[in-house]
């Protein structure tokens, strides 16, 4: 029986990881559940899991779950509780943003398993998170697809004899948009993507391909291969999720339909796989499988966090908090789609690099950066 | 440093393995060399590679090779010494058709690691030969490019998940041939392979798909799955070498350029992977990659093979003599390129099916089912 806490549990990832959970009941279960604002969901979720433990962001959501049979907290300590709570085995890191960071880096401390799907625990503290979790030998799985599909390509073959890793992008809906069209691109334009159903804020990430600049960092930290040896193809269906080249030209890939409870699966039972219920891929429906070069002209999100990665520092954690403003000031109507690389880098280029040595460094860059954004937003000098 | 004997070190395969030998002096010996009639060549392997043990088909051509410092032998007898030399540590057996079988046979006895290109010895003989394998506890490393990609996609990954195995197949030169030409198709038609270059009878089976039939039933012994799991996928640009479906819906594949020396290098070296400086699988530069159901109308050969795997016994020994010998026909013109299946299954519905536990039993089925195939094709009633 493997005993989990979910950190986001009423997001895209948090449901899709109970529904794994609900199916394999002999296998799994919940210890605690911290999510944001959605209290009825995390209500239905402590009914059917009985968690011991629960938090909310806010206070006043806390109290609305007086009387239920668990310890309910709220806010950075209610999270870090979730996370390091003596009974759980494993802890799935899927609070989308920079508020996953912390209580992460809380959970490897105290020697949990992670399942991480948070995208900026590494993006913001890669170096620092893999360093903990070394020292304190816990195993980080991936639950993003490409990295599921990158960390299985690795498993039994020799990570010394990788050429490079090839990161498989969609390219989101604006892969095709007439390029004078993008700058009046709609937040519903970009959150209408081909072939993932995710949060609004990946999906947005998705469209500018900042979403695959993020996973090339993340991939550099989690397998410890270099920026230089990180390729990014455009593959629009989806299909062979990311791959692996050998030394010898073997290319090494994962597949399936685009559903993340295979890879949330595959990180809650490895080096087991479970049977989940799901179509097999059929290649043979599939027309055919397209791969092309990124267009950075279109997409400058992609060098831009090649460009932090390059720096290292504080400048990928700058990179990231920058890019949420931002992102949060397009689905607000507040900017336009082509003004969020163009914010990103005035963030980035009035940043004074320094050493990521402890979580402090990194959330006063982070902090830093969101002000700075903020102030060139409302400047209107994008 | 790896002691290797070769056997077929003339062919395709022999050659390319030679190739990864000079590559590699500080990992590779050359003990043995088993050859056919290509003397000129086997000659100047020897000058090279320097083999103690050398064995060619006939004396005459044995003879010729007097004086060489080398031990010389011919025929069956020739063939198992080299197979069984003391000082080897590895049998690259790479003979092609059903005079294979044998020696590799021997080679397992005598305990050495087995580098298998020849596809007889486990279509003719595949449980007796992983029995034997187990019980001299003895690695079998696939070196067909389908095979190894299965083999690679399965490295780290838990056998009993598997789903099923897909076989890629490039279709062959006949994939869109007009189907009324398929009669008249001659032996220049069916050579011209449109990926890979081969020796003869193995690219006419390429056209007929017999190959991608023989596959399977290697398949089925190299890695234990029953034949109803094992499917066969068109995929006419040969970068997909196979693939292995596993019970989350994965699917593992391994893809390259289409040179055997990297399936051979990985067989050499298993479990490292050697720096083979070919050029980069580059997707970009591929347009598509496709794929299609086989056509069992144009390609009855591979549901020949598939039957002859589900009856077990000696049938699929029969299937491979009766096929060798129509191959035979076709390349010498004496019959047409659909005469070949109508043959093999005139050949299967004669056959006595009986139990296939010594090799003895296989060969006399193998002879049996040469003489009905020739037989038939004399009297031109097929």
């Amino acid at each position: 029986m493997k005993r989990i806490s979910i950190l986001g549990s009423t997001g895209s990832i948090g449901v899709s990881t109970l529904d794994i959970v609900s199916r394999f009941p002999e296998r799994f279960e919940i210890v605690g559940l911290a999510a944001g604002g959605n209290i009825d969901l995390l209500k239905e979720q402590i009914g059917r899991f009985r968690p011991s433990y629960v938090s909310v962001s806010e206070e006043a959501a806390a109290l609305s779950l007086k009387g239920m049979d668990c310890h309910v907290l709220h806010g950075i300590e209610g999270a870090i509780a979730v996370a390091t709570a003596p009974e759980a085995d494993m802890v799935v890191s899927a609070i989308v943003g920079a508020a996953g960071l912390v209580p992460t880096v809380a959970a490897i401390k105290a020697g949990k398993e992670i399942a991480l799907a948070n995208k900026e625990t590494l993006v913001m503290a890669g170096e620092l998170v893999i360093r903990e979790a070394r020292e304190a030998g816990v195993n980080i799985l991936p639950v993003d697809s490409e990295h599921s599909a990158i960390f299985q390509s690795i498993v039994g073959h020799n990570k010394d004899e990788i050429k490079r890793l090839i990161l498989t992008a969609s390219g989101g809906p604006f892969l095709n948009y007439p390029m004078e069209k993008l700058k009046g691109a709609t937040p519903a334009d970009a959150l209408n993507h081909p072939n993932w159903q995710m949060g609004k804020k990946i999906t947005v990430d998705s469209a500018s391909l900042m979403n695959k600049g993020l996973e090339v960092i993340e991939a550099r930290w989690l397998f410890d291969i270099p920026a230089d040896r990180i390729d990014v193809h455009i593959h629009p269906q989806s299909i062979i999720h990311s791959m692996v080249e050998y030394i010898d030209g073997s290319v090494m890939a994962q597949m399936g339909i685009p559903d993340m409870r295979i890879p949330i699966s595959y990180a809650l039972s490895y080096p087991e796989r479970l049977p989940v219920s799901l179509p097999s891929l059929n290649l043979l429906e599939i027309e055919k499988l397209t791969f092309m070069k990124p267009d950075h002209e279109r997409f400058p999100c992609l060098n831009l966090a090649y460009n932090a990665l390059m720096a290292g520092g504080t400048m990928t954690a700058v990179l990231n908090a920058a890019n949420e403003i931002a992102v949060d000031a397009f689905l607000n109507g507040r900017i336009g789609f082509t003004e969020i690389p163009e914010i990103i880098d005035k963030v980035m280029s009035s940043h004074k690099n320094g050493a990521a040595s402890h979580v402090d460094d990194i959330l006063r860059a982070d902090l830093w950066a969101r002000g700075k954004a903020k102030e060139i937003i409302k400047g209107g000098n994008s």
